[in-house]
C-alpha cells in the first residue's frame, strides 16, 4: 500500500497511525490502530472522528489486514464489525460496503488496497470542491457560526464547513468565526479553536447557549455546519445542538449551510425520522474527560439523556453545499438527492 | 439580629455563612461571609448565587456590620461596594437601596437590622406565592424544562421557577423534569440537579443543545425559569442560553413561562437593551472550574466571548408568573410591569 498522509491518519503502507483527537489541543500523540480492535476502539472512544476520517481509516485498516494475507472470511468478518462501530456515520457503513463488494475477486487484496488509496484521494478531492462551493458563499467581513469540527481533522482533506471557512480566509476575505465549544465531547472548543489557530484565520470560542444572543444581536451572518448523514428529503444528522442553531437562524433570517460530500446522502434514507440516533455514555454529560483530565460536576447518580446527534428538517437548511453543487432548500424539498449521481466530482 | 436559616444562608444573629454553590454536589461546604470583603467576594465568585439570595445576604452582611456599631458613612460606603458586586442582578441594588435609605435615622442600626430581617422574611413568603401560582399552571405528566438554577439555593424560600415545579410535585402532580446543564459555570448540572434529587423529583440531566431537540420530539409540555431583571416592557435577562430556549419554545409552541419575585422588575428599565449584561473571565467557556478539580480542555489562547446572561423579549414570554399575579404576553405588551404596586404580597 502506498504512504497516505492526512492531518489526522497516517499510513505508511504497512501500519496506520492516527492523531488522537481526545488528547488535542494540548498534546499532539499519534496512535497506533494497524490492529482492527486498536481501530474499533479508537473510532468508539473517537480519537478518530468526523465522518469522512471514519471511513477512510476504516479502509485503510482494512486494507492493511488484507495486505497481510487475511482470509476472506476474515475480512468480511472484520469489515462488519468496523462497520458496526458507530451507527450513524453512513460513510463508514459506505467504505465498508464498498471494500466489501470486491471480495469475491480472486485479486481480492491487491483491489481493496487500491480502493482504498482512491477513496482517500477522493476524498481530499470532495473537500476541495465542497471549499471552493462554500467558499463562494462566504462575503468578505462576515463573522460565520460554525459547530462541532467539521475541519481538516475530521477527513482526509481541508474538511468539509471549516475547509470552505479556511479557504474563504486563504481567498484573502476577512472572515471571523464564532466557534460553537460542542457539548459534551467539545469537539469545538478542543479542536475547532486548534485547527483555526493554526490557519490564523480569526475565531472567538463560545458556549453553545451564546449562538442565539449573537445572531440577535445581527453578530452573525451566515451559519456553515456539517452533516453525519443526509436523507433523500435533504433532512440531516448531525452533532447535537446542531438543530438548536438551525431553528435560531431560522428565527432571525441567518442563512444556514450544510456542507458536505455526496457519500453522507443516503437515499436508501427517505427522510430524518428514518436516521437511528446514538446514545452515548451519561458520564459524557455528569463531566467532561480527556487527555486534559477528568471531573464531575452533576451528581453521581444523576440521570442523563445524552443523543449523540439531533435531526434538523430540510425545511430550516438554506442551501446544502455538495461537492457536486450548491442545492437550495426548494431543491431538496423538491427530491434532487433522489436523482445525485452516486460518484465524486 | 435574630437567626435566620435558608438552604443556602445561615445567620446565628452575629455572624452569616453561606453555603458554597461551587462546592455542591459533592460537598457541603459553609464558608462565613460577615465580613464584608468577604460577603463581596462570594458574590463575585458565586459562592451565592440567585438574584434574591445575593440581596438576602448582602443585606444580612450589612445589617450585621450596622449593628457592629459601623458608622453611617462607613454603612453607606459598605453598601456601594456590595451593591456593585454583580452589575445585573437588580435584587442587589434594591436591596441595598431600601437598606441605605434608613441610614439617616437616629435608630439607623436597628431600622437596618428590622429591614433584613424583614426583607428575608419577605422572600421567603414571595416564593411561596410564586410556587402557588407557577405550579397550578403545570399539568399531571408534564415534561417541565428548565435552565439554570432556580431553587431554595437562590433563595431565601423555596425559589422560583423551581419552587414551582416542586411545589406541583409536593401536589402529587407526575412531573418530570428536564435539566439544561447550564454552560459554562453548570449551575443545572451541578445545582439543580442536586436539588431536585434532593427533593425526590424525577429529573434527566441534558446538556443545553439538546432542548430544542426534545422539543421536536414533542417531550417538553413546558419551560420554567428565572429571571435575573425584568425591564418594564416584560423582556428579562436571565442566564445565558434562556434566549435560545425562549427562541425553540417559540418555534415549537411550547409553553414558556418565567418566574420571578417584583423585585426583579426594573420599572426604570424601559426594555431589555437598556440592560446591562455582565462579561465574565474567558477561562470559564476555555475549561471548567470548582471544587470538582479544573480543567482547560480549549487552547490556552483562545479568544472567548462569554456574556453571562441574555436578553429574552416579551414577545417570546408566554406568561410572566410574579408573586403578585400571572401576566400573559398581551399584558406585558400592554404595559403591565409599570403599573405594579412596588410591594410584596
Amino acid at each position: 500500500m502506498k504512504p497516505l498522509n492526512a492531518l489526522s491518519i497516517r499510513c505508511d503502507g504497512g501500519s496506520v497511525r492516527l492523531l488522537d483527537q481526545q488528547a488535542l489541543p494540548d498534546e499532539e500523540r499519534w496512535v497506533d490502530a494497524t490492529d482492527p480492535d486498536a481501530m474499533i476502539a479508537a473510532i468508539q472512544a473517537l480519537k478518530v472522528r468526523g465522518a469522512p476520517a471514519i471511513g477512510v481509516s476504516a479502509a485503510i485498516c482494512l486494507a492493511l489486514l488484507a495486505e497481510r494475507g487475511a482470509s476472506t472470511e476474515a475480512l468480511r468478518a472484520c469489515a462488519a464489525r468496523l462497520r458496526a462501530a458507530r451507527p450513524t456515520a453512513v460513510n463508514l457503513m459506505w467504505a465498508m460496503d464498498r471494500l466489501t463488494a470486491l471480495l469475491d475477486r480472486p485479486d481480492a487484496a491487491a483491489a481493496v488496497v487500491a480502493e482504498t488509496e482512491a477513496l482517500f484521494h477522493e476524498d481530499v478531492a470532495l473537500c476541495d470542491a465542497m471549499a471552493e462551493r462554500g467558499a463562494a458563499l462566504i462575503q468578505d467581513g462576515e463573522d460565520v457560526l460554525t459547530h462541532c469540527n467539521t475541519g481538516a481533522l475530521a477527513t482526509a482533506g481541508v474538511g468539509t464547513a471549516l475547509g470552505a471557512i479556511g479557504r474563504a480566509w486563504a481567498q484573502g476575505k476577512r472572515v471571523h468565526v464564532w466557534v460553537d465549544e460542542t457539548r459534551p465531547l467539545l469537539q469545538g472548543g478542543r479542536l475547532t479553536a486548534w485547527e483555526l489557530g493554526r490557519l490564523g484565520v480569526p475565531c472567538t470560542l463560545i458556549t453553545d447557549s451564546t449562538a442565539a444572543m449573537l445572531m440577535a444581536q445581527g453578530r452573525v451572518q451566515r451559519v456553515l455546519l456539517g452533516a453525519d448523514r443526509i436523507a433523500a428529503n435533504g433532512d440531516f444528522a448531525n452533532k447535537i445542538g446542531t438543530y438548536g442553531v438551525a431553528v435560531a437562524a431560522a428565527h432571525h433570517g441567518v442563512p444556514f449551510h450544510v456542507v458536505a460530500p455526496w457519500t453522507t446522502v443516503d437515499p436508501d434514507c427517505p427522510d430524518g425520522a428514518h436516521i437511528p440516533i446514538e446514545e452515548r455514555d451519561p458520564a459524557e454529560v455528569r463531566g467532561a474527560a480527556g487527555a486534559f483530565g477528568a471531573v464531575r460536576w452533576a451528581p453521581a447518580a444523576a440521570s442523563v439523556y445524552n443523543p449523540a446527534f439531533d435531526v434538523t428538517p430540510a425545511a430550516l437548511v438554506t442551501s446544502l453545499v455538495l461537492d457536486s453543487g450548491v442545492y437550495d432548500r426548494a431543491a431538496l424539498q423538491a427530491g434532487v438527492l433522489r436523482t445525485l449521481p452516486r460518484r465524486g466530482p
